[in-house]
């Protein structure tokens, strides 16, 4: 397993089992039903390792994300920090209620409340002087987590926590020790990525003796956020302090009313706290309510309103049979770990794009103004870069329609707010942060469209995807759409961009041809075969042309540094992207053997470990495969397309045993807010989208014994493994609704029919099935 | 005469005739009618010295003050230049959107943007190093300025500039040297007080090839003010660069589409530039419009839409009749220079507060949100310690009823948004400074409900008013309260606070007794008395006492540092300061003898300048008495209130002969939003509101031959000076409608209704006149 984890220490203490053995902590009143699906996800897979997942509360593509941090202030690393929490970690920062899941880049963790008994320091400390400041140190042993709810026992500060969430408010339960005071810290200067003249302004206002409202605004990832909240105790606070920490300011201006802390009703600034103190509470629990807004204070303050009443126990239940209902699209059937992986994977699948709206409809766009949504509600947080592949097609079959309806429209409101009229790159709070390459909001689109969702306005769409695809100064567009491709002496990772571009452009062409428009069809059908100007046939790789026609030399398919011909990625990983026409790729290498051999090099090579080392997104490797990053994530089906879909049923149990546990460090790298856990999602029920747009599934073999899709048309769809065994790697034969399949895809429209996919399994290869051109998936150009 | 002047140069340069020397600069084709009014307003009055005036220009109560700015970037001094431009410099940095006329602190300057033929340096270089920069040299002998018109010759760019202005939107008109490139400069780094670290963040969008949006958020006077603009030019540029020009940032961000400058769509930073180059237009003149809004890019678009087409000499035209309009509220007839002098002041009198509004209603208010005007027109600009005394009252009888409503309404408005619960106290684009003392939103209303203003809702008004003067934390109320004084040991300038918060308190009762809200008019009543508690019988004087119950000692009556018992000035200048109580005072004071005397004492004592030269508000000094800082203008009056009004008469003439002057430097101090001028202008009509909320004017003498109100209700007030020569420096007698004057002041009532005011002129005192007691000015308590 070539996991490519810093904690060896890790590996040994996350054992799965202990994430169930706190299932009683506190005598919490819900206790979730025999059976329920909850009880099979580990929230804690990926929270250690390269998987950048947390382990807090929160709903079903909810905007609140109420989690614990870890980080250290100001620790300039951010990558292994991205959600906050590391499960290597022995101390808690704070909770916070904004956090990636497995995001590779990072920021968030606004509204950091931290509570405890008794005396409280005003700085975080460090973890290696426990009572330095206000991080407390914690047990995994006292820790427990699922879907919609977290618990820790704050050893250092004496207090337990309790953690839920509705979709807009998180719900905090503190029980403090007993002759105490009770006190809550809230440091609005901290944050995810947390580094000096990172906050621009911020803002903490009293509103009456429980209520709390504020913003904050930040240069993070994306420029010039600003976040909006509102806490709400369940109880008065005997005194509160507002405390603005910033020093050496040249002007500070007039001083408001109140000459102490406690007098304050306002602080303005850039390094604010809040300190509350409720007295001894005795044996009384403390609640704390929490929602945020894009829009304004008053915005939060009705986003508050959304969970009434004080029930810690009624909204634990309420988050709990939330996520049921969510869970409960499929229904898996597979001995342990693997039940507790795949279910988790579709945990991990329905955190993003998340809700980012107010209960007003009013949202904030990529011009940075407030929108009101008309009709849908309006999503951020869109790592399209990466979940286009399978995310967004897997919540194609197990979310409403009404949602994934929601997403498209989501994304082409922002199109049309953006100051550059184009769809979002990498967008999260409204905002463009241009993390990555491609204009993948265009196949999501596409993709929803040739599987008729319904709910938007097609034209709408097209036009928002085409002054995307057609939008000069973006990415080296005005070059490749002038040479065919893009330059690499005028633009970076000009590979990459050229085979992204041109399977994006034949979503837009699958797309308008549907729709009748036969000139845009064509168009972009051309744009689509720009990947054959950058495959060299010479060396079977991909590589980069410089504008004069040439490939740029010196040319090595292990490099893989940014500003190389690659996006996160060597020739190794990228020379395979063109998922739309794999049939082309087929006739580059010399026909089916060529390509056989090509993907049989990747995952076989015996790479030096150094060769990627210095390149933290590309992980989980196996040869040059690198299971942690997403141009890998279509290859194993590949073979299916030379016809050899055995091959595809054995890397994938390569790929499937190495790269996920049912641990902390279970993901292989960034879950990239679903995408890697899709991937595991589809793999596991047999089959995946390696083309979004062509309506069609390459079949790989399944992992579970059973599974049900529970449809969003109401028909369901089942999938059945016979002779389900570890020894019986192989695909015998397949049965669609009881008739032999004799073909290597499945056609979206079968599944959204209902019916049952039967797979029977044996130790040997069946090298026959699959064989025939005719049976092999959907490629643009004819095999 | 005593004005504190830095520039003796000054003096000797501005001859008040230079202003008028350049009426046909540019062959403007607007010519003033003869005998229009705005002939007679000099815009240049204030901008020396310590007046601190702006001369660009704007409309009566404009959202947009557009004018030129000298200041130099980065210079920490922000005092003599709060209005961004100085009579004395030789350069001017650029034109900006935003001024205040008159503060004593200083901000704004937003939007600057500089034209220049040909080549432009991106960094604006120093006054005394010519072409070090982006500012030019410019002489006054080729500049003009009117009202809503301002002109002048950039020498060292080559640019001839006009500028005027609709209430939202600034013009520009740009006459470049042709065969070169005509070049516009805009940016964004710079403010009025104009410091490293002001800028928050900033934004700068492209909106097609000639409109461009942004925002800039600063920490200046007000804290985290976001102002959104709008520029679009009257052709398209033909290159545009958009510049960050920050340096040493720890995370930028990715990079958005554009590689170069002229490439970008958008920017955004703390530091931004954008250049627009439009090529030679030989001898067509470049326009360009400035609209700003408080709420959004799209606000301030929208705004944009208020001057529709790009008809420079049409909108000058436009801006003259709205400024003839105005001014047509008083017609003097003065020889020259008081008629110029008298003319400038109802012009400064009329620039705030200002408009601050979207065209659809929107504004920001004190809690930094966005609110919606029902009804009224937000306008923002409050310096309420200056203005409540004479300003207000003088925008009472000049003024639509619906603009003072707009006050009024404007007032409770950001009193119900205010996190706090209180009316303004320094106001400014919606957002509080908490800049000087008192709660003079109070008496500014008070003053309105006495005088029957009609359009707002009196109950709302009331319960703001008395929230106000309830709130605790704010200047040491809680003590008043429970005291009946501010205590010097718990709070500073507690012998200031006492006896405003007094005469505010008197203000309350006042419209509560008319309300019919008997338990409310006690209340106040009874802290309208609380002036009592801090004059020290002893010493004569107006002092600080401890919570303990003592005088603050050492004790010295010419003391005047920030912190002492008083604010802006000493006991010779806080100790006449019960405008509402002057029996009082006279009681105090043993007697009228001892009031005159006392008085007489202020003015003719023999002042080492040294006394007050640290406090750079306290100016135009005779004695004591400071004219350049409000506490003293109503103390010229006081001698009505001991049956003498000619001493008033005598000391008026010396104040006005010796602080006013048709120059530059003609302000004896800050014009402070328009009271110093506003003084001027009732003084010279012969009367003076001593105390808002009494419906009175104490009668002073008039410096204009005659005058005719043409009042708000339609009706017309005429002054006439019988016998008007510089020898009659008193009054024989007065008549109103043709009856005999016994009294020394006038009702309110009396000038609505219309009506003939004479005074008979006359060389030698007439002591008889106003001596009874019957015949003084109200006072709370009897004579």
């Amino acid at each position: 397993m070539a996991v490519r984890s810093p904690s060896q220490l890790c590996r040994r203490a996350c054992a799965g089992a202990v994430v169930l053995a706190l299932a009683a902590l506190h005598g919490a009143a819900v206790q979730a039903a025999p059976g329920a699906r909850t009880d099979d996800v580990n929230v804690f897979i990926g929270t250690g390792g390269d998987g950048h997942t947390f382990p807090g509360a929160t709903r079903p593509f909810g905007m609140i994300q109420l989690s614990p941090d870890t980080q250290v202030r100001h620790f300039r690393q951010s990558y292994p920090w991205a959600a906050g929490y590391r499960y290597e970690d022995d101390s808690i920062l704070g909770f916070s209620h904004t956090h990636f899941s497995g995001a590779g880049h990072s920021d968030l963790g606004d509204v950091l409340l931290m509570p405890a008994s008794g005396e409280i320091k005003l700085d975080p400390g460090y973890p290696e002087r426990p009572f330095s400041g206000y991080r407390s140190r914690f047990s995994h042993a006292e820790e427990h987590a699922e879907p919609g709810y977290y618990a820790v026992k704050l050893r250092d500060n004496a207090v337990d926590v309790e953690l839920t969430a509705s979709e807009r408010v998180g719900l905090h339960r503190y029980r403090y020790k007993a002759g105490s005071a009770a006190k809550v810290l809230f440091d609005l200067r901290s944050s995810i990525y947390d580094y000096p003249g990172k906050n621009l302004w911020s803002r903490v206002r009293m509103r009456g003796a429980d209520t709390v409202t504020g913003m904050r605004e930040t240069r993070g990832w994306a420029p010039g956020r600003q976040l909006y909240f509102a806490i709400r105790f369940s109880r008065p606070f005997a005194t509160h302090q507002l405390l603005n920490r910033e020093e050496g300011v040249e002007y500070k201006g007039f001083a408001p009313p109140g000459k102490t802390a406690s007098d304050k009703v306002q602080v303005e600034g850039k390094a604010l706290e809040a300190l509350f103190d409720f007295g001894d509470l005795r044996d009384a629990p403390l609640l704390v309510k929490v929602a945020v807004s894009a829009v304004s204070e008053d915005g939060a303050l009705a986003n508050l309103d959304e969970m009434p009443g004080w029930d810690f126990d009624a909204e634990r239940r309420r988050a709990h049979d939330a996520w049921e209902g969510a869970l409960g699209a499929v229904e898996i059937e597979a001995p342990q770990p693997m039940k507790r992986m795949v279910t988790t994977s579709l945990y991990h699948s329905m955190l993003a794009p998340s809700l980012f709206m107010d209960r007003d409809g009013r949202y904030r766009g990529p011009d940075n103004a407030v929108h009101q949504a008309e009709g849908f509600r309006f999503h951020s947080t869109f790592s399209l870069w990466d979940t286009y592949r399978a995310l967004h097609p897997l919540l194609t079959l197990i979310q409403p329609a009404q949602r994934n309806a929601d997403f498209v429209r989501s994304l082409v409101a922002s199109q049309q707010a953006s100051p550059y009229g184009i769809l979002p790159v990498w967008q999260f709070a409204g905002l463009e942060t241009w993390c990555m390459i491609g204009y993948h909001a265009v196949p999501v689109i596409a993709d929803a469209y040739m599987k008729g969702l319904p709910g938007f306005d097609a034209e709408e769409a097209l036009k928002a995807m085409t002054a995307s695809a057609d939008y000069g100064p973006y990415g080296g567009l005005e070059h490749y759409m002038k040479l065919g491709y893009v330059p690499i002496d005028l633009e970076p990772e000009a590979a990459s961009k050229t085979v992204e571009y041109a399977f994006d452009d034949w979503t837009i062409a699958r797309m308008a041809e549907k729709m009748g428009k036969k000139a845009v069809a064509a168009k972009y059908y051309a744009r689509a075969k720009n990947w054959r100007n950058v495959f060299d046939r010479a060396t079977g790789f991909v590589r980069a042309r410089k504008s004069s026609g040439e490939f740029r030399t010196p040319f090595d398919p292990t490099q893989s540094n940014f500003g190389s011909d690659y996006t996160e990625g060597s020739a190794w990983q990228y020379s395979w992207y063109m998922p739309h026409d794999n049939a082309g790729l087929v006739g580059m290498l010399g026909g089916d053997a060529g390509l056989v051999a090509k993907i049989d090099q990747v995952f076989d090579a015996r790479v030096d470990p150094a060769v990627y080392a210095h390149m933290e997104d590309i992980s989980g490797l196996i040869g040059h495969y690198a299971h942690g990053n997403e141009p890998s994530h279509h290859v194993a089906y590949l073979y299916d397309y030379a016809g050899a879909p055995y091959k595809t049923q054995a890397r994938l149990a390569q790929i499937v045993s190495s790269q996920y546990r049912d641990a902390p460090d279970g993901l292989a790298g960034n879950d990239d807010l679903g995408q890697t856990s899709a991937w595991l999602a589809f793999t596991a029920l047999g089959f995946y989208p390696v083309a979004p747009g062509s309506n069609e599934y390459a079949i790989g073999r399944p992992f579970v014994q059973r599974a049900a899709l529970n449809l969003p048309n109401g028909k369901r769809f089942i999938i059945r493994a016979e002779h389900f065994d570890p020894s019986n790697g192989y695909v015998g034969a397949v049965r669609l609704n009881g008739q032999p399949l004799a073909r290597s895809f499945l056609r979206h429209d079968e599944i959204m029919a209902g019916g049952e996919l039967v797979f029977t399994m044996q130790a040997a290869p069946d090298t026959a099935w699959g064989k025939d051109k005719s049976a092999r998936p959907y490629s643009m150009t004819a095999y």
